[in-house]
């Protein structure tokens, strides 16, 4: 418990006005959050898109940085990456939602870090219903350091190491199994459904001038088939990033189903998948992906949601 | 006063989890939420955007709908309304912002309705430093009612006039004084930009089935210069609505510069001024809008940040 004094006293003495009321568990090593589904987060059946969900993993993130002083730089750095000009990179990411919460809905969310491997960082969060505790979604997600000049990847340093332990929970594994199943390099010309010319805008880059996460995700939906998103919620998302793509980018987004039927005919399924392929249009992979899609609870629709 | 009695105390019976911790002040009339700035709402400056402002515009809105159950069926409407199949849709709006906040800062924010006119319904909003009160934005909206299955305009009924007159502020004039001078129709043949094939998402539609506001104001900005922003903030942004698009429309942005000066010469200039037009393709316009550009402090650049 001693490791922990030091952070538990720094952070009782700032004074940060976080006014979502964030606060630290567990000897300071669980960050905690509620966050209110806001009309601006929801599509239009009401319930939080996924793309929402994705930006409040980044911003709890970031926030425990920001609570426990661990972050020092505004760009998600600590004082000796900061010193060494490293960043953080995603390196993969697995979302499972069992049930998206609707709009004024309180959600608690809760989050912590652990070494992954010799050169990750693990990240946990689980969303849960405020009232009752239902799990609503689990997320892990493993990051890698980058250089911000040069854009290569750096393994973590002793000193790096020594900073990050006192903030680090004593486990090495994720709160969810990752989809255990690698995801093959997808054929192009097998895919199904394809869209080209991809690039991104100004607006589309993060602090550190990556493409941002929910762009990526974006660009993955407009390549699966309008006709099961009428239908279907997305309920998994496995994201492994091979390479980071900049302004200047144009690429390709692609897709094939991989569950039993067509691509097309989504009507015996209760559940179907989908492999995914961002690429630069010289072929360079930027992202692997696959989405699971779950048949709607037809019992759950629009017109139903009243105060 | 007496007229505020029922609507304070059916708010005081109400449990509604606004984790935002927005209440009613001054008989009920004014709504005040406190905002905080997240990582998703900043851009490459760290300063909250103007779209992620404008989403709060909303927000709020319709939170204070919510928290003094004006609002009941979730589409933003009353009783009277929903029973006679009416949503209330934006005519114009005009927004100000001295200044942009900074991410984590805490932001306060007032809002209220009053009577505009004999089918109008105003609402203004101030968007304050919390610590300091300093003011950071204003902002006023006139909304009009529209059938929902016509898409007509509609009169303000005296059933609905009634309704609404507990909970509207008895002064007929907003916060800001609006851009005074007319928005002339812009010249299609003078414009300096234009960005045609524009067509809205299915993510781009809000829960009344319109093209959200922040969509319009991305397609506004996709026809300023990019070496405008670099240099300028956008400081104000006027906005008159004349017809509704749907997912199948595809429009043009058109915009020219009307202060004096190049459209892409600024160096002289502190303060530019552009017109725009959102049209169809067959001409019929969907929106006219004036934004005003100031030259950006250069004490207060991206570098300058650190917590």
């Amino acid at each position: 418990m001693g490791k922990n004094k030091k952070l538990t006293d720094d952070w009782e003495s700032k004074k940060l006005d976080l006014v979502a009321g964030g606060r630290l568990l567990q000897d300071g090593l669980v960050y905690r959050q509620n966050i209110s589904v806001r009309s601006f987060e929801i599509g239009g059946d009401r319930k939080m898109s996924f793309g929402a969900l994705l930006n409040h993993l980044q911003d709890t993130a970031l926030n425990q940085g920001i609570i426990t002083g661990l972050l020092v730089d505004g760009f998600g750095s600590t004082q000796e990456m900061s010193r060494n000009n490293l960043i953080w990179v995603v390196s993969t990411l697995h979302v499972v939602v069992d049930r998206y919460p609707t709009w004024t809905e309180v959600v608690e969310v809760d989050t912590w870090m652990y070494a992954s491997g010799k050169n990750g960082l693990g990240r946990d969060w689980i969303f849960r219903d405020s009232k009752t505790g239902e799990t609503l979604a689990n997320a892990t997600s493993v990051y890698v350091m980058m250089n911000r000049e040069t854009r290569k990847l750096s393994k973590i340093a002793k000193e790096m190491r020594d900073e990050l332990e006192p903030y680090v929970m004593d486990c090495e594994r994720p709160i969810i199994n990752k989809d255990g199943r690698k995801i093959q390099k997808l054929d192009v010309s097998a895919a199904d459904q394809r869209c080209t010319g991809l690039s991104p805008g100004w607006k589309d880059m993060d602090i550190n001038q990556h493409v941002s996460n929910v762009k990526y995700i974006d660009w993955i939906l407009e390549s699966v088939p309008h006709s099961l998103m009428e239908r279907y919620d997305l309920n998994a998302m496995t994201l492994e990033y091979k390479k980071e793509c900049d302004m200047d980018s144009v690429l390709q987004s692609l897709s094939k189903r991989v569950s039993e039927g067509s691509t097309y005919s989504f009507s015996a399924s209760k559940v179907v998948e989908f492999d995914h392929l961002l690429r630069l249009e010289n072929g360079r992979e930027i992202l692997r992906g696959r989405t699971v899609w779950k048949l709607r609870d037809t019992n759950n629709r629009v017109n139903s949601y009243i105060y």
